[in-house]
């Protein structure tokens, strides 16, 4: 940690401020310039509260030194994590693409769905089951039934099953029929659902919150890795900006900063990214050419009638034509799909 | 709901958009301008996506006409909505002020802050018991021994007690101890809690998610209510924006925007909406006197040595002389502390 | 500046940051932690760009150290800055007001408003003269010939007049009508009109870009007190965020914040702050609550047919009654309106 | 327009409204549903303020139906706008690149910048002549004698120039040495310049606002439309959002929504987009991925010793380098660089 004294700090207000350091723990190196006093505080307490040091009086200015978050570092594992999902590579020279409507709505829907998956080449199937919608109103998913469905769907085409876990009490009937437990957005920072999926040995994908900083979502990561899953993949949806023309602003640069940050896959949903059919494949292509582990995105068979996110499902042509593209970027940066 | 066809939409699609919302069951009406031929649709499903409509061919704009929400809409109760917490009102003349730490830490603590909260004239209590915090190594709260320790301490001083349940699993417990439950920012969209905490007959108050509008924040309320818990408050506490000098951008102005859409109980968080101590007085001046019906703030005996939220907590005699600006402020505007 | 090394950064590679700082006139402390090197730069040039470094190998984080401006410091006045407008103080115990139409349309028009404004008890009254709007088919204001209108229905009052300066070429009209000098929020950050208004001995009004940090207003506010001109006050109006129910979001915070960093008056402009008449008045209130040294508001004799704005302009009782309760606040807060 | 009464809206409310619609020239449609009243406007004035309305008594929400922009909208020029800089093609299907220094800083520089530039293949050079920084300490620009050398440069290897013009005086003398005006981002509500660009018979490149919305900036575009200018190109730069490890937020879906809602050519600038070398190449890929016309890249011979924007200025082989990435993903979607 590093605390910057203000121009005419006086020497009982330094010393105020060396003694907290010193009793957190911090050696404390003192630097005194012509304008201002540094001191750098080295080792100490792990966790403090920087904004604690900002409110002393005579300080101007804080900065923490230490990456709050470690196991999810670049650092830690600089040659990147490859994930192992039953033979499937995830962060490997291969881009993995994921499709799939946005719920399982029954049986029929599903398979129609399969077949169009595993047509366009995707290796695994999206859908979920548990379907909280921001009004009270709307269909709300089908459970497990939705879930088995979505199971023999996709053993019969050699297809991988990838779902929403919405909170702890689900993991244990999700981790019986997915093979990649997703978090949602809206469950980022649900601390205590991440520190259940860290004791589990499920591959994990991570959305990152509409709000959340690239900090925050790898410290949600560090929760997870920190249990011992190391099993984990992020996943940008895009983020809330001042901008409405699409539902949320795909930060497609979060791709090559995940990257330069952290050794995880990073995965790019650019279906809730920008909430619009037409502008999802523009934006895979975009991902793919910034760097992207892997695509999710929806498809749906009847994409006018499906029961959720129908105006951001593709059409099965529209999907297939996408794949055919992608592979052509994927190229162009020496990766394949 | 209203469809905008684009200038020069051909007859069929016109068409098929009628037909569609025929099948959702709307009366249509037509008006054939000499631009833009417009649809009425009256009627017809309550819940049904917009983005479905506007990208079928020769759509310009949707738009939707009904509230989403109902229960939480203003019409629903003009005269607003005067909460009971055993005997103290809130949404009345009077407003309510609640205090005291971020987290219960230990019975001396929470014993000193009682103390502190009941001189400056506070009518209920704050303490976290579970405290899941962005970074998996800080402190984590003192569970149900706290909210022992907190419901006792208030006891022999009158106060009320509010404090956060984090998840379903803890809703029968924090009901023992607390006279209101408190859902955090980050759970504003959890919908399975708000479900399950619409089943109870327990006052609650529900912060104001950091990236959702204010329609969004309200279609939560929506999920309480129609469960059949009418008591229900709602609490601004910042909202995430490019400025970085405050934690939040404490948005005064949802206090009357608010008032006039809903029916609900409106209290202030200026300390989670500033982050900075300094900030928590003018801020707590400018939501009373923008029609606030309550306020919740954190104040510590020793804020320097909190453990957690130091920073934003002020210090006694801060609070105490913050207090008796609100009254004048509160009188200024009719209403008194 | 300080810059933080990566953990097992390369001696090559510290001694490369040690030369570029040592080129630009820095002096350097270093500092060997276990786990990171930090090198303190004092002196050196003052305009240097952290992110130059950011980028050299082996650097993990460059802090500035120095604030970017000075002049517009609160060192650098501490006891605040009180501008004198032909005898009406500006940022004194006083809480100045302004108010009047969006735009001067006509003779007949800003003679009624001035009535009203001075009724209401303002000291200034505002209107535009030259109106650029965001769609080149709106009304573009009346020139010179409202200037000289507004100028005449103030001094039959013994009103000061504030009026907007579009660009470098306006300044010697404006300057002949008005008082003071408004520089608009989209010309924030337009430096050659700054150093043109930093040259002449008018009080200027510098209002806030709607994208702007705090920290940037203010180096705004410094090139206009580099070039010696130091009646300057700022005015907060509103920031863009993804909150689409008001027009803007009317940041209150940024008033204590000023206040701490500045020793410049701050204005609130509630009117532009949320585009809506009916949020005009809580949030006017709130400015004053949080203390604000002055606000300027829109008001018009018939708002249903103004030329501009007129959705965020109050109806002549709404302003009146408005006054009243805002010097109940300001007493409230030790001031006077 | 379409104006929504509120449920239980009384007559006499519905009939002024009406009244006012036709007061504003409007033919009024009046469809009377079982909830609310719905009011279509068509024909009327061009310009009015949807706000005034949605004050009214008994109005709900109120919708603007025509665009208010309608030369830079998709159906005034379905097939596209492309432009000719004297035998440079933008806009068709041939992806332009544009490169070079932030600021043209001497004549050694700039021939060094200008054979890197032609070496890695594209077709313009930019390089600013004016520099007004956010700081009033820092380098200024060369002025009339940098774009003189800039454009001797640029001759000797048959390249084309773009600099910025900075405000309305500097016309004429931009117009002598650039081939391509740039409008800044700054400068994209400044609409006296605007206006004085849309006389002139020279390509514009008009970038977007940091905070502006896609509609406002298409707003923009047609001030220099309706003056008569049609060789307009516009340019993405980044959006200022909560996230603060890139500068800015590079918006790569503008590049898609741009192309669905107008006919005019986008340049992407991923160096101003990121604000950092390392994430230009990939957020370069990404933006001819999404469909760019274009491309403006800052690339300096010597970045850590450049004037301004060093941190975001690759080093000449980085660019050559990122030159044939593109020249692969431009032909993967169908298009040449």
């Amino acid at each position: 940690m590093l605390v910057v004294m203000q121009q005419g700090a006086e020497e009982a207000q330094i010393q105020k401020v060396i003694d907290r350091l010193t009793e957190d723990g911090f050696d404390v190196h003192r630097s005194t310039g012509t304008i201002h006093t540094l001191l750098g505080g080295v080792g100490g307490k792990e966790q403090f509260d920087p904004a604690l040091f900002e409110q002393m009086d005579g300080v101007k200015e804080v900065h923490r030194i230490v990456s709050p978050y470690k196991l999810a570092a670049k650092a830690f594992r600089p040659e990147g994590t490859v994930i192992n999902v039953g033979g499937l590579e995830i962060g490997g020279n291969n881009i993995v693409t994921m499709a799939g409507p946005c719920s399982v709505e029954n049986r029929d829907q599903i398979e129609r769905s399969a077949d169009i998956v595993a047509e366009g080449g995707a290796q695994v199937i999206r859908g979920g089951a548990f379907k909280p919608r921001s009004s009270p109103y709307s269909f709300q998913g089908l459970g497990e039934e939705g879930l088995q469905m979505m199971r023999e769907a996709a053993d019969r085409r050699g297809l991988k099953v990838i779902s929403e876990v919405m909170d702890s009490t689900q993991i244990t009937l999700l981790s019986t029929y997915a093979d990649i437990l997703q978090v949602g957005a809206r469950n980022m920072q649900n601390f205590n659902l991440l520190r259940e999926l860290s004791k589990i040995r499920k591959p994990i994908m991570l959305k990152r919150g509409p709000s959340a900083t690239i900090e925050e979502w790898l410290l949600s990561a560090e929760y997870i890795l920190a249990g011992g899953n190391y099993d984990l993949m992020l996943c940008e949806r895009g983020i809330r900006t001042f901008e409405t023309y699409t539902r949320n602003t795909f930060d497609v640069s979060a791709i090559p900063v995940v990257h330069k940050l952290s050794h995880l896959p990073i995965i790019a949903d650019p279906s809730h990214g920008t909430g619009r059919r037409d502008q999802v494949p523009p934006m895979a292509r975009a991902a793919v050419a910034a760097g992207a582990d892997g695509l999710i995105m929806e498809v749906h068979h009847d994409p006018d009638h499906a029961l959720s996110d129908g105006a951001q499902s593709m059409y099965p042509p529209q999907y297939w034509e996408l794949m055919k593209q992608l592979r052509l970027i994927a190229a162009a940066v020496g990766r394949s799909i």
